[in-house]
């Protein structure tokens, strides 16, 4: 098993018995969910997806689904049009939620429901059929799979939103909704009971993350600028009150929803999700925060470090004859977070095919190396050993990995001729 | 004069022209202000400055300070503890600026002036003499020199400072502040009076982007965490009632003046900082927030589609031997935006000293190009032709320079290998 | 013509000339309103009705309708159970008038939208037929004839009514309705369209201040605690957001529509009703609030000033034998304000048939006369000699009639017995 | 011992048992008040007064300061400018008592604290000493004695009060405050910390029911007009978030402290005050509310249902010759509500000097007596029969007395006629 797939599991398993918070019991439908799911997905630039735990359980996509559809009504409308429907300001807190901006009666946001009904009825379509079959379409499109709707749990949005239709007769009287009140409302509680998996979110976050291109698929879903308006908002509005303490805290746009599903969205780098019934009392996934609060901590995601000019980067992957031997070196500087060290990891099994048995991994220009991309480091380099390759380190720094309980098998050289060296010495494989 | 510049004046020149917003003029020292004064400095990673305008003219802090001693009251008493005192959370309006959190009585966030005075009552010292000292050395290490005080404005804001003494005095009534209030207030208002320069101010900002250390002076000011924190803080909090759409529109985490100075960061890339005294209705500086969309959208320094696996890198930089001659090779790879462009141009200029003339940019794996990069590209190459150099690029995308005028003086190949062979070329230099 | 009358005449002509205000236009049968209609007409306990101007154009009860329904809910559930779905609290400000109470989702009041709504669901019946049969009845008992609805009105209602259906289904969902929204709110529809005139408005608002029978017909309408409790409920909350400038100026329990009709009850005394389509910003008839604050300063209406100890009374009303004569005496004690000058009037009719001609009006313990009062005294004095009555008055004090154009034909002297003396003497009619 | 007195006591005595709230503790000299001290006073327009219990315990008056001294800022400035600076809507909730109004910088009202700090600095003085001074003999004029403040109290509100004096300073700032905070809130301290009583209490609270006279003194104090806007702003703002709920209740204007005193004035009629120091959850005192309640629902004192028209009257007091003897005869019409009750029994009084012994009371023209006057009028009437009077009653209903123990000794006939035969009879006195 691959590093980040450790790493996750790990994390999965320490936060199982995390056993606070409980399951949403406004619609019985929700409240059948299973409180011990507990699923995490991540899927880098790369296309590469990672799981832990019940990643493939099935739940309905909720609120989660708010970002995706704003994402969607930018592309139909522009960002000015859009705009002037619904608002991208924080709305203070969840109480508030009701309240219409005074003058242009648009919702704060598009991540409250008001805006998020607002929202739904801008997708262009000569119907409410065709309106929802678009937004069925580009969520399926964002998931790189086609999603269904959970019939039993739509009924019973439907049967107990009053709230929500509340919202929509306001704004269509405030006149910031055009649409008939009633199905604008409808649609909405038919894009809340789309079925995902953990999996599917994290795709779909990093399709956001990738710039609004899935990383698996390769199909542009929403254009580059949308993505980045859309991963904008959700910064400043997506986790509600808490909005401030989030990007404190995590440092990553993210959008959670009462079913228990949460997506963060790393931009450039990768999406993820974690799913988890049960909530706590501001109505978010109790596990999921805690798990992106321990991600953001342990690989150094948070949005205000993320560096250009100090990010770790391969520099080199080559083969170099050193006393009649073929090594491969493989060269990397800066810093090593968590998507340098996948591009790391990626090109030393490049150079790796079988037969070939020498390599050195030249980190004498790395500065630093965060716990979990150590941890992930020392994973694959004890694999390679245990292949049988002949496997060197040239470092200035000495680094532990987090958790690490096999003994370390490769050897570790302050210089990179040393490494080369011994890497190419007769006792090699 | 080198591109970053020409960009810079080209901005200033531009706008310099916009006439609208009024200098503030609730004290008579700031209606003092020249509403002409207009200066944009930015300074990088690397420590390098660039100006435009009137960088050097001298005008007070204000509402700026606050960020640099949010950042100082963390290293005092650690996150936790400073938390208890001021919240992150963005406070929805401004008029709503003087409310308290109920029950813990703490001001919303740190950046409305509640948050600020609480701030600044949070620094450790033992009177208020030797708490404005540590104050003032703070920004001075910021800005790399030693800042001074306005004694008018100070005597001006002393006078006029009644809400900020409401505020003073509720905040002790309600348990959130210890200090005396009438005492917070007044070193409040000394902190807002320093004085300070555009090009002082994109130091302090630089400073924040580099992870708290100056990257001018090299003088570490405050923790990196601390530093990534005020970012996250400046993220939801910095712009008031606006923050959704600051950072929907520029994506950088931003603070503001009523003197006119606007500064932001972008974490690991530069820290930027406009001066122009004209206000718009919010109390934003007009000019300033303009220069800041324009630099956003051309330069492509949105926070939520920097890359890292994207980004583009200098991947090589080496001389390389070929039919006899000496030519030198730079190497990138993905996207050309701001910050890898200045690494490139530095790398350029490393591998051509005198008498070395043959020169290859090998662009092949560059994806995108974004127009300031490109303007910044085209100009450097032109001066290198000027200067005698036999220049070629190889890439497979042609980029167009906003502005351009010159005609393109270089060569492009289509790949590397084209453009060495003809470096290496018998006419060359 | 009477000297109420009179004095209600002269507002009219005088409040005629006001223009300001705008005739609701938010649905097209307002809009319709011809905005010369002008009529006031005021009821007293004894169930005399004075009229001045188009008193009999027919319009809609609008919000006029709120404080009867809501006498009729606390008749059917009691207060206890009323307070439970609908508090009494004024709602500070128009705006906020969405806001339901934290915790129990109960509206404000019952005077403003929301509580209207959920008052009329309170209303005991069977299905929403009966129980707008009952809404209907009751505004009739109130009114003293049978009403009808508008059925324009309200389809126009009906039509428009997005921001009531959007109360009806937040307060369903947040459990201070039972009812269902659509059907709550189209009940509300039809009673705000009920037809009336400022005649039948003065009956109804003279109605709850007789404690619930109505004054005309005899009809107890409402019990007396629930008449007192409605009235108690718009001195708080009936004219929205300007309650307390409300009760300051004019002192009266009182509710305005937005088609123009406005009440207004003396609890004990009268009620009175203006009808003006001109509303002003804040949505009140401006001549109706123009025409409540003369009459509140002329007559003295003010419910903090009512007094019981001080107010003048008929004391006595005799017939005295003097020098072979009979001299007719009515004496009265305190202060005249407009209640116990109609008394006094209605004292003096019924000693003064044909051929009985001697009159004394004893006010030598009055203490104060309002301006109304003296005018009403004056005309009916000198109706008394023009028809040929010898007419004394004892008094103390000199009291000046407003607006008084006649010459004062009746004497005036400083003792009771000086009258009787006079009024006995061979001169006489 | 009086009728009045007795109620007062029996409802003494059963509220004393009421165990609940707590003392107010925000300063150590509240702390120090006796739970168990629990008096009542109450004044008639006539200047009687009647207690129960320790209504002579001094305590400080708190926020019962605020309707006098802005009865006092009324007379000085008018009621316009007054307005310009303090307004008279209620504050909704006493969270929001730190708002000013938008636009104007106004507190709402001048019953919260920041409206009773800009009403004390509106008093006219040229100086701090001269301004408290002028309060302090209007609040002693209200109370007909000269009072004092208690310098404890005072400096620990001083010490404590940086609540108000961030409400002073936000004024100032806002423009609503011309005088220098620090000074004004202090005046503000002072007032709070005058000394009174409940008897004191009771007479300032009849003065504001006088129009403005003291009915003890006869020393007018403030004009009626002022008198009146008093009452009418208490009634809306007075019992701060629960104003409407207080006049739906009690439906008098009243002001509460948090030293325990609380006064109510019926206007024309009487005023009450009640102390007692434990408090609820809201601030009010628990006894005083409930004394009100009671009186409110048992007197009849409820301003909606005050009556004119209605109101009893004493109509008649003379003496018959009757089969050679002379009787006393009180005639009385109407309502018997307590202040008509009071009337009729001092009339009883003054007809019955020794050795007159025949009494008849004409009451057939009453309708309706309230059962708190039925009590004072049987124990009225037992006593005169005590006395050796022979006392006779005409009337059309029988009246119940609540809680009388005393068999009925008096005669009660159908007509005054049969009355009078009966009392002038030869078997009387």
């Amino acid at each position: 098993m691959d590093p980040e797939t450790d790493a996750l599991n790990e994390l999965h398993r320490r936060l199982s018995g995390l056993r606070d918070g409980r399951v949403a019991d406004y619609i019985p439908q929700l409240a059948l969910a299973d409180p011990d799911d507990f699923g995490i997905a991540l899927v880098s630039m790369g296309g590469n997806t990672y799981r832990a735990g019940k990643a493939d359980s099935v739940f309905t996509l909720q609120s989660v689904s708010k970002p995706f559809v704003y994402a969607l009504a930018l592309g139909d409308l522009g960002p000015r049009e859009t705009l002037r429907h619904v608002g991208v300001e924080p709305s203070g807190n969840a109480f508030n939620a009701i309240s219409l901006e005074p003058g242009t009666g648009r919702p704060a946001n598009p991540m409250i429901n008001a805006g998020a009904i607002a929202t739904t009825a801008l997708v262009r379509a000569d119907g409410p059929a065709e309106r929802f079959g678009r937004i069925l379409a580009c969520l399926s499109a964002f998931a790189g799979r086609t999603l269904d709707v959970d019939e039993d749990v739509y009924a019973s949005e439907a049967a107990t939103g009053d709230r929500n239709r509340a919202l929509a007769y306001l704004m269509r009287s405030a006149g910031s909704l055009r649409a008939d009140p009633a199905e604008a409302a409808d649609t909405y509680f038919r894009q809340c009971a789309v079925r995902v998996t953990a999996a599917d979110l994290a795709v779909m976050a990093a399709t956001l993350a990738n710039g609004g291109r899935n990383p698996v698929t390769g199909v542009r879903v929403v254009a580059e600028p949308d993505a980045v308006r859309t991963l904008a908002v959700m910064a400043t509005c997506g986790m509600y009150d808490g909005a401030g303490q989030w990007l404190l805290d995590v440092g990553l746009p993210a959008k959670s929803g009462v079913s228990g599903g949460l997506i963060a969205a790393s931009p450039g780098r990768f999406g993820v999700a974690v799913h988890s019934p049960p909530l706590d009392a501001s109505g978010k996934p109790v596990r999921a925060v805690a798990a992106l609060g321990e991600m953001a901590e342990r690989f150094g995601l948070h949005i205000m470090h993320n560096s250009g000019l100090h990010a770790a980067t391969v520099t080199g992957a080559e083969r170099v004859e050193r006393e009649g031997r073929t090594v491969g070196v493989v060269t990397a500087q800066g810093r090593l977070e968590f998507t340098e060290t996948e591009a790391l990891l990626y090109a030393l099994r490049d150079l790796t095919p079988p037969p070939l048995g020498r390599l050195v991994l030249d980190l004498t220009a790395v500065s630093t190396v965060l716990p979990g991309a150590a941890t992930a480091l020392a994973a694959v380099l004890a694999d390679l050993v245990a292949q049988g390759h002949r496997v060197a380190v040239a470092a200035r720094l000495t680094f532990e990995a987090v958790g690490e309980e096999r003994p370390r098998t490769w050897q570790v050289f302050g210089t990179r001729e040393a490494a080369l060296t011994w890497a190419a010495g007769a006792d090699g494989a």
